[in-house]
């Protein structure tokens, strides 16, 4: 698979630029302030505690350019790239002061979305022998929710809407309250636009028939339904629009469901209880 | 134990806004904007899906109130309460539009900040026939750290550093920088103004003692230290300064590092490596 | 038509609140200051000039609220409404220095919104007896894309894209990078997401021929062409996909175009050449 | 004429960053990274498509150097110039991705700004043979009113106030409340510092004669005067202040306005009914 | 003397949300919330402990108003007002926290302001006798200019421009380089928009004669001058334009100045040199 | 002493962003732009009108920086330097415009902050023979107390909190409140992280012995005590804990203060009452 394109400096520079200001506050770093001399130098190398894959090595750069004064990073392990323990994925060359000060902006990006595409990619592994896609969800945390769908594609997973504006999805709230699966489905295709796609959760089988039987749909998600009746599903489908499985999906559980041949599997967890990859920063001065 | 002074509301609104702008995007909640009528009413419940301590109740009333029109909420279990599955924690009464729109955003501060909260009542639980207190780390979340660091104190936990400002840490490579533990702790004293703590990091019991023939730091932290060898630490510190056990500390590892006497055991996993609290949001339209 | 979905007030605050510091400066509204005196009150009407259709009495309330001190808005033309020259749209009670020092700032968002949504309301009468629907671009003033994009709905047009990274929109140089129809439309499939669409230009009925034997389009713009070469391409796309007509539509030739079956014509004069409908604010001191 | 001062980066880059973002969106320009080789580089040329004057080429370089990664840009008309159809305005040599990403962006500033110095200058052609200067209004897009009232500078306009703060402007309501010319424009004297100038707008002769009693203001403002009694405005004025017309000028009757010997003539459809400039981007890959 | 018209809420809460983010970091007002029960009720008033005029009360409303909940402010002098020690200036009813949280913000901007109202009092005082105003410079603190410039209107003064934008005012740097006072003054006027007024600063009164030799200058300043030169100059002028008089201005040394017959004396050190106004916040709990 | 750590980049450039604007208006310096021709180089340099100590160097370099094109600042004095009348502190080569239009930010930066660090520096020289420090408050200029914390250090002097959140600072409110003493400081205890110091403040020698007795507090500040009373203070404390001097301190009797035997006298007046130092910029174009 390719590696995802590269995050916008644009986005990048304002994230560093907050949580350097939160992490400084208003004295700034006094221990490194108080210990390190203004002029020392210091060589550092972002190194892999465990396996897993790397995503976020640009708020590396960034987080020491934007903390202050003159240093140059490296990065050996690219965006998407699997990495062993013991791997060095980037290195850094600058003021101790800097380094320090900086380390743990770039540690908590740098972490935490690799921790991401490194789950990811263990869902995707699980699935890799189907059709189905691995996507993750609006269950992201406030404000870096850019960057987290970045890091499930840096780990081959795919991303689902990026925000309430960018696609409907119809779920059962709004089907009860529009009256049915067909008045909800009705009313969906006069607002959208000609660039937004449709997408109806349904509970059982039942209404699935329903939604395919007004055509008016471009992905179905089934919801908390057990892979023999996901494969029912998909069979009634029959290839006329997507499908999507949802619901309380674990590691353990994620085979059995893209066995039924549906088309993407949705993962709340990826983003919304994410587990950090171990990242350790060795610091030579 | 007390319940934590709640969150300014300046924290709670700007974190509100930007995560609903972050949702709604350019164009709004398209899907609720075609499917339910503008004046319809609704009520909706949060609802606990496991048990756990929850924290996060003003983002609730803040994201239905700044997504827009005439919303009431009611909070029934306010923040560091015990929740049981299926305790209805808040009640929210406003058009289904507004609910729809805002229950993302809420339910991803309130799932978050609950599941910090829960995590670390699990650790305080656990040592609680100790002197130890579980304390958080600035291994946090870019952007959330004020408020990761609050739903640590609804769990019963205490806060380390809230930055690189408001405490000296003197870590391995300040001292070695400064030339060994004496020099660094000098300078540190130097530098500090009279309300700054100085903590320091060892890693052996003679950097310990070398610690306390200085009578120049206000805590020690011993890092990665099995517990017997803590045990001896805290013997040896004889109740002069505070200490604190540190390094891949885990549930399971938790009450034998506490029984070893030491005053804060701080655990990165709290903030770092966060499992949502699984809450609901039932609508009734 | 459905009137479309009001505007977040996180929006129109946002943007009023910079309008009104744009407007106000550093010393405010010295002419009222010197010339009313601080407690008289005022009542004022916002009178259509000429006919038309309004769009923006947001605008109205929110800058006379965050201006100042204690104003009663009421509006009388909803968002929407048809408007004969000599109506009054809304109706606002309050201090005179509030009404005189917000008055410019509510005037240039409703006018210019009220301009773009009577324009598309002319092209959308145009086509009314043909299946196409009147859309905008993205040729939007910097900053206004979501209000200006609320402005066409208002006139009865549809929105196309809000953005870059909502849809696919394969243009020429797309395709001669990636060598041809065919592959640029399988990049394309391959990176979009379950819920994005992709819509690609043709030149000529060669290339649309070759987009439908791809099968992965889900919308075709027929770039540039006249009304009988449209004609054929919606004879040979023959309800597959949907087929967007584009390039330098005017309102002259809009119903030619229309009359040869496309299902959307785009219109980027709508919002990158915007004359403002004559609205006056009528006070009454 | 000489050009006008160049535009202060610091409104520039902000506002094209702001630009960036909202074009952009979460995902960013997903067409690009879908079909466009990151390392692939093009040229581009901007092109005049009908003759007029350009203003606003700083947002080019802007636009792509903020966009992303190692863009070149060369500026071969700069502001102010005159420019015929076919003429290249700049060049740009980066890679594909940021050209295309960071294309619209640049095209609806230059074209709008553009836009306003070309129907400028069409005025002041107009209005050479006599002693008229072009002036704007308070009539400007939210948030681009610096950036407007530099296209009319560009265009050999002059600007008006830039806001209710930089000088006083006392219109009908103002003098219906002070109770009068006189009284209007001595509270105005007595509120305004040394460097503020008063204008007071008049609707008949009677008023100007009071205006001129009082020996107050630095300019009258003739609103909605037919040239003949402009003419007749200005003899009795005889110089001793300055003479502005105001009040739905328009192209074709400019001319006869300005021939009435006043100083100014104020046009509102300068800025607030734009007409963009037609102006395309040639790109080669 | 009227007071002057209030600040804009715009203005005042844009302050103060700043000013209470920098006063209450991450964690917030820990002493309140330690020793202070969330629902004590309090009383505070804010008292004189110096005579003065009082300026800047509409902080103390807003800085109890956003740090929390409910509270209610009466403003006893408003501002403009003299006051004498033990004077009450405002009232505030509302919880403990509250009012010990927003003491600071409250009594850091209200002692400011009143300091710089009471300076300017006495600089009044001293030329109440003669023609001349006193007037403030752009000496002021980054980020507090409206604010300041409004504080020497409630002592009695006048203001200068706000920012280089607002007005020309030709120094001997623009003279040098423009090849004196002739040239200079015709690039201002050709220059300048026609509610743009033009000061020249002279050094000598060879310099002065320039000046008024080309009709062009709406006021000059007279720049380090003696009173009797001032009175030389003040003479030959004539009062065809406004005179100004600047330099080294001091309390001892204003009124001879003022005696010269100027028009304006300007004093930096009302801003650049501010003794905060002694008041106290008195808290009844 | 050291001299301070610098400020952070991100800290300075926000706050010259911020006056930039705020001075350049919407306009920017239409003096210079009149006057000024664009290619005209100049060179100017920073010159002391009177000795102190130097703070702020860091703003002139990025005022100019940021104002415009291509300038080149060297500095001559470092911060916290001593510098005689004459002295030249920094020269920046640059046009003569980008000097002009960023000259005022500059001064009112460095003024202000090198007037705080010489009054600093005249408190400090007057308790050399004595172990006493200067410490200031948090009686800053609201945007500034990072930047005026750090003049302070410059001229020789420690800080006190940051803010409300980085110490416990106990005063007779919170003692009242709290039920005395004893209760304040358990609360507080209770309730401060372990990094967290606690001081209280106290009005008598009885109250002093409370404190004592509790072994709670980590500094006790003496609130307006007579020297001979201090040194009773300092006598019963016997180097328990630190102990701070406050309360109408002046340049005329810290001396006796701190021959009481305190370790810090804090100083409102440094931050809350500045003097700005007289720096000009003389100017060769």
């Amino acid at each position: 698979m390719p590696l995802p394109a590269p995050l916008s400096p644009l986005i990048v520079d304002d994230l560093v630029r907050m949580a350097l200001k939160e992490d400084l506050g208003r004295a700034g770093d006094i221990t490194a302030q108080a210990t390190i001399p203004a002029n020392r130098e210091a060589r550092a190398v972002f190194r892999a505690r465990e396996p897993g894959v790397v995503a976020g090595t640009a708020f590396i750069e960034a987080a020491f350019r934007l903390v202050g004064f003159g240093t140059m990073t490296m990065i050996h392990k690219t965006d998407g790239s699997r990495i062993e323990k013991g791997d060095i994925i980037a290195e850094v060359n600058g003021t101790g002061r800097t380094i320090l000060s900086g380390e743990r902006v770039a540690l908590n990006f740098l972490g935490r979305l690799s921790g991401i595409a490194t789950e990811t990619a263990r869902y995707v592994a699980e699935v890799q022998h189907t059709r189905a896609s691995i996507v993750c969800t609006r269950k992201t945390t406030p404000g870096l929710r850019a960057i987290e769908k970045y890091a499930v594609r840096c780990g081959g997973g795919m991303n689902h809407r990026f925000g309430l504006d960018d696609a409907i999805l119809i779920k059962d709230n709004h089907i009860a309250v529009a009256g049915g699966v067909k008045p909800a489905l009705e009313a969906a295709r006069a607002h959208a636009g000609h660039l937004v796609k449709i997408e109806i959760e349904v509970d059982d089988l039942d209404q699935l028939e329903a939604v395919l039987a007004t055509g008016l749909a471009d992905v179905v998600m089934l919801d908390n339904m057990p892979p023999a009746m996901l494969a029912e599903g998909v069979r009634r489908v029959a290839g006329q629009i997507k499908v999507e499985a949802s619901g309380g999906v674990r590691l353990d559980t994620v085979r059995a469901i893209a066995e039924s041949g549906v088309d993407m599997i949705s993962v709340g967890a990826l983003t919304h209880s994410v587990k950090v990859l171990d990242i350790g920063l060795d610091i030579d001065m």
